[in-house]
């Protein structure tokens, strides 16, 4: 398979189309994994790195998991696809930036992702659409168990599974949820949502991972300790904090509704607006734009059967894949033109919106 | 005729329907008049006001260019229909603040005013859609004379008609033609417009005259001098000063259109797509917004049927129409809502844009 095909398959969308809570745009967990006997892949050399990368392969090859998977050398791709691999989320800056050896494999649906000599010498990853910690840790449990029924893994009873940096020591898991919240951005409550959930020790990431601004109202929630605890319970605390997150928003979207309902109206009407008819957007302000169109579909005011196009886009619209589909190189200035007339395109079909109150707005 | 009526006639606005240079929305010549032996209104007594206010009254009822005109004392208008009139430029803010003796007339397709008592005994004026000094002075002209043929003018050979206000003598006309200058206001050219027009002895005002801000981007260029030159000769010159704007301001467009077009069509789309979808309005960014509609009607990318749609909203959106529109006085933050749903109902079934290539807009 080509790494077009990965890119462009639309299947892969339209399968992990969203379900459940609307909050909660997806959710992730990612295992590091080592084995025995072989050093880190930033210790190794380019003999070793292929040589693992060789080993991993012949395994990944054979499991039921990855039939019909696709897997890519790093090194073949082009500097925009290893781009656009990053911006889908698909695969690490790390990997693209790894030596020699450095390869993953995608499943058919996109929904499992191992990365092979990033910083460990596996990274898998499983991803589901909404809310769904459950069944992500269970596809990715049975998967691990697969895998490690072929390999030895660097494990110690004392601190579990080893791995390059000391902060993955123990379950090596990080599970995160991405998480869409213009109510309490609005409300301008994310500075007490952060603290309460640093306190709680998880990490709080924009929508681009660590350092990244959180643009489109979407934050990145995950896990920070990966000793002292089993999966399940570092799963289950997780999960706790991100419900009151979600009943949070909903507070927040309810209080502004009902304190200043034309204020919100307005801010998704104008972004309906611009987003028909405007030829000059930024990624930011595209960012904005749609996070308020997905409350719109929160709210009733489009059709349920947006949101998929909406989330999409969010990632459509970095420019990574504005140079892809635009099948050139092309300066940030005309990006941005390019990324308004996408958008124009894209929802010139979009439903009218129409109010609380049964009013269509024009 | 009830004053409602005059408010709410739209007949006037289609009969008044623009025609010609669309960079200029209207011509508008006013002269002032006295009568001799008898004192400015600021001097009079009610009684003497009472007096030369019947007087005037029953010479223009007897006029031709009156027939079907509607006559209104100020004291029996609301607060706001004042307002409302003073937004219309029918009568101006110093008559509904004159004393006893104060009213006006209004032809039927309210192209004539004429105000009693208000700094003069007679404020009269000529009103044309469009650029048309010609026909304007012409049709001032003859109703003066034919005011002149049965009232004795206060005038002397020397000086010319007196006028309560020194600055006035002379011919005590004040030409003037609103110009909507988007062109020059977004190449940042106006101040050089501005200090040109003054060493020309040319005044420059906002829509609602001395002081207002140039709101939308439409200015008012009047004579600043009344003396030592006939009527012709002060119209002659105020018009060659207009056409040097004018095409200034059709350069300033090209360039524009040549050097950054998605500019151009980033802010008319913008404009668009938040006229029609916005929930919360001021009256100035009304006026930007509409400003940048009918710079689309001039490039073609809106019909020439929503031209006279807009240029009514310059005015339907300023605070006193939307106060009489919603029948009760509102608060300024619910004025902003209702004048959005306003807007959102005006425009609901304007034409898509087209842009320059053809492409439709979304």
């Amino acid at each position: 398979m080509k790494i077009t095909s990965v890119i462009e398959d639309q299947l892969a969308w339209d399968e992990k189309a969203h379900q459940g809570e609307p909050i909660v745009l997806s959710t992730r967990i990612r295992l590091a994994r080592n084995i025995v006997n072989t050093p880190f892949p930033g210790w190794a050399n380019t003999v070793q790195r292929k040589g693992l990368e060789e080993k991993v392969s012949k395994v990944l090859s054979g499991l039921e998991f990855m039939s019909e998977a696709s897997h890519f050398a790093i090194s073949d791709l082009s500097e925009l696809e290893r781009h656009v691999l990053i911006e889908r989320h698909l695969i690490s800056r790390e990997l693209t930036e790894a030596s020699e050896g450095a390869s993953f494999w995608v499943s058919k649906d996109q929904g499992l992702v191992v990365m092979v000599n990033e910083e460990d010498h596996m990274r898998i990853q499983s991803v589901a659409m909404g809310f769904n910690f459950e069944s992500t840790w269970k596809t990715i449990n049975a998967f691990d168990d697969a895998i490690e029924a072929c390999l030895d893994y660097a494990f110690s009873s004392e601190i579990g599974y080893l791995t390059a940096c000391p902060t993955n020591l123990g379950t090596a898991m990080r599970a995160s949820a991405m998480l869409h919240l213009p109510g309490l951005v609005m409300q301008e409550h994310m500075d007490k949502v952060v603290r309460m959930v640093n306190q709680l020790g998880l990490t709080v990431r924009g929508l681009f991972g660590e350092g990244s601004e959180a643009t489109g109202s979407i934050f990145q929630i995950s896990n920070q300790q990966t000793l002292g605890e089993d999966e399940e319970s570092i799963i289950k605390r997780l999960v706790g904090v991100l419900e009151a997150i979600i009943e949070q928003e909903a507070h927040a979207r309810e209080k502004l509704l009902e304190e200043s309902p034309a204020l919100i109206y307005d801010k998704i009407g104008r972004a309906y607006g611009i987003l028909k008819n405007a030829h000059v957007i930024s990624s930011e302000e595209a960012m904005s734009l749609l996070s308020l169109l997905r409350l719109a579909v929160d709210l009733g005011m489009l059709p349920e059967e947006s949101r998929n196009q909406v989330d999409r886009h969010f990632i459509e619209m970095q420019p990574g894949h504005i140079q892809y589909t635009a099948q050139t190189e092309i300066e940030p200035g005309e990006r941005d033109l390019y990324r308004a007339k996408q958008l124009r395109t894209a929802f010139a079909d979009l439903a009218d919106l129409s109010l609380k109150n049964g009013e269509k707005s024009a």
